[in-house]
């Protein structure tokens, strides 16, 4: 058996910047890394090209009777600039107090190990383990994985034999208090450009013939939410599924400071629709958003055009069971029926994904006919962090997207259970991002329990 | 007696690009030219100096008793790129056709010319003419004339001597129908800056629970128009002077077809407040426009982030009685009741300029006591106008702003007689500026009249 901590080290050395041609050697390192680190586990390694960056597809097979599992992970790393402001290089990982520090540790190098090393003690212990488990592993999560959609289309056959994705890609609030993601909002953006005038034009010649773009885009932007802060679109809420009381109830166990996620925020109140705290806003409720706006002059001082043009940029964040098709129709409506007459616009639409929700077993409303694989796997991962970390998981929906989760929820029909192993002190994406190891010791302690257990009984 | 056309090619050769140091040279040229010029022409020549660019004085005094008119010019051009847009280069005037090109030849100039030598032919004809002239022609007018209210305010004991002030900055619609522009709009202009959290925030792990701040813009700017386009602040509109009959009657002389005017600008359809033409919709209400609006993502594509700032600038043009202090104080008021509670703003005021009317003697409603000098100069250019051009002049409003022609009412308590001498088709501040020969030669011989009617009768 391997060091778990040596060959994170080995891994995170190899910059593995995906977003950045002048790291194509790291890149490239990281990827033979694991591939490597694979095969000598018995796995066998199938290295898929991609129009960028390979995806590495691991597998140990076995009887088609036994269960199967699909590890997601992925190799890349966000760059690591601003780089003076690091303590130790960002490549060169070091061990201060209980941290490793480097790019990568915690997002996902760390989590990815933890699961490998898992794996190999298990694999060590039983070498007849009836599971088989394929490792995904890919090279552009970074870059919004544009290669992987299509990636599962090709492989679908393969994969939809699976029972379950289990990965390490989400953040648990303490390191004793771990959260198993049950629920991330799903997107739809787009554009909207509204044009007045064929030029900019001199707003003293011709102040006070035409609605100027601006007006008429802060008019329709002025339009989309009710004083109560909800979305005003006729039939946003439709679909919307309604809150279980066991989601409140999980969610107060965090234990979250109204008064210090406002001073966080630095905000001087907050603007939440009525009957939702703002925790629970922010995972249980859909929102439309204004992500940038501009027009005319934007310099120093003043320059006294009408503008010709003028856009915002909008995304809708989804929740369980809204499809963002139908709210891209109802906005294209609204903004059809809002926008005067006077002006052009036109609608660029941008991408859009899933909202995606699992219920863990012992929290539906819907009794089983039979205990599923994932359902065995939550109970699993229930007692092996309650066992390990000393305290229940919590069942939480979170307020971002992970595109790839809905991804292969419809592409290939399988849910995830998603371990959160990175803190809130991980610096994810920023300067000094480092990785508990006493979350990993016990990350990996739970991980080898959770894949027992799901072994064919 | 000089050949006009002669000195106004010498005095283009000078490239004057009052706003780029590289044209240090130029600037001095024209300067001096014109300096010498009127020089030779027997005026007494002063260069203030200023900040950057000299102000010249040049003085025909005389008789306190005479009357005495200041006309005003300035010899800084605006840059003339991009240059591979001339037909020929900018600063080797030519003639072709009826017309003078080359950058400056309608502004100002060809206009400024035509005075001097206007002036030039009166003084060699009537040596002893019972009038004192003061040439007042500054460098810094492509600048927004940033020396000048202080010139004003050092030479006012002086300056304020004289009876009116003469020039030709303005346009007339076609070479036989002179404008003399008798009102221009004011200014007041702002920026507001809304901030929501301290920092970018990412929209799905923080949407739901804060007010956006382009939604907080949206909003404030959404209010401040009513749906029939008037401006939404109450008691902006208290202290607008009413348009006179004869005003309508004779903007109606021009003879403009909305149809035309709304394929120029190239919109599905004019805005303007009941009651009210475009055409007279720009020069005689008061405007409130947005000429910027920026905040957040405004790249390619999308970046899902709740911004942390977005501002809007703001101009209003104001008509004649409206104090853009008062106006100013009105849209803060506007802004501290209609901005929400849940996030911060700030107002940055920027300039503002007194809007400017003044009613020529025959429109007048108020009976005079006894003919001003102004009041006779008008009449003088109505007759000398008709005479010449063949037509009588139209007397408008325009929508536009010269600062200095309020400040110089503001600090001398002078009026101004603008007779416009630039057509639509001079290209001001464009590619292949011209300047219309015919209208020189004319605008010449009326201000001989116009100069000579007004000296002591």
């Amino acid at each position: 058996m391997f060091d778990p901590l040596e060959k994170l080290k080995e891994f995170i050395r190899h910059p593995s910047v995906s977003t950045d041609p002048r790291f194509a050697d790291g890149m490239r390192g990281a990827q033979e890394f694991v591939a490597g680190l694979l095969g000598t586990l018995g796995f066998q390694v199938e290295v898929v090209k991609t129009a960028l960056h390979p995806i590495i597809l691991a597998r140990r097979g076995g009887d088609p009777s036994w269960p199967q599992v699909i590890i997601y992970g992925h190799y890349d790393v966000q760059p690591a600039d601003p780089l003076n402001l690091w303590q130790s290089p960002a490549f060169e990982p070091v061990v201060r107090g209980a941290r490793l520090f480097g790019r990568g540790a915690a997002d996902n190098k760390g989590p990815l190990m933890t699961h490998i090393a898992a794996v190999a003690r298990l694999l060590e212990r039983r070498p007849d383990l009836p599971l088989r488990i394929t490792f995904m592993i890919e090279g552009e999560e970074e870059m919004g994985s544009p290669s992987f959609p299509a990636f599962l289309q090709a492989y679908q056959h393969e994969l939809r034999q699976a029972d379950f994705v289990y990965l390490s890609d989400t953040g648990s609030p303490r390191p004793e208090q771990i959260v198993i993601t049950c629920g991330l909002r799903g997107l739809a953006l787009c554009e909207v450009e509204v044009t007045g005038a064929k030029v900019d034009l001199h707003s003293g010649l011709h102040g006070g013939v035409l609605r100027n773009p601006i007006q008429a885009l802060a008019e329709l932007c002025a339009s989309l939410h009710t004083p109560d802060g909800r979305v005003n679109l006729p039939g946003f809420y439709d679909d919307v599924l309604d809150v279980e009381p066991w989601e409140r109830a999980e969610l107060a166990k965090l234990g979250q400071s109204e008064a210090q996620y406002r001073e966080f925020l630095g905000i001087p109140a907050f603007y939440t629709a009525q009957g939702f705290s703002p925790f629970e806003a922010t995972r249980f409720l859909p929102t439309l958003e204004f992500n940038g706006i501009g027009g005319g002059y934007q310099g120093e001082g003043t320059k006294t055009v009408i503008p010709s043009k003028a856009f915002v940029k909008i995304s809708c964040r989804l929740v369980p069971n809204q499809q963002p098709a139908k709210i891209r129709a109802l906005l294209h409506r609204a903004i059809a029926e809002r926008m005067p007459k006077d002006v052009t616009w036109r609608i660029i639409d941008q991408h859009e994904g899933m909202p995606y929700v699992v219920v863990p077993p012992d929290r539906s409303n819907t009794p089983k006919d039979q205990p599923t694989i994932l359902a065995r796997a939550f109970r699993a991962t229930d007692r092996a962090v309650t066992e390990v970390f000393g305290q229940p998981p919590l069942y939480l929906r979170e307020g971002g997207s992970v595109p790839i989760i809905a991804d292969i929820k419809r592409v290939l029909g399988l849910d995830s259970v998603l371990m959160g192993l990175f803190l809130p002190e991980d610096n994810l994406h920023a300067p000094n991002e480092s990785f508990h190891l006493g979350v990993m010791e016990k990350g990996m302690a739970a991980s080898e329990k959770i894949l027992e257990a799901i072994a064919r009984g």
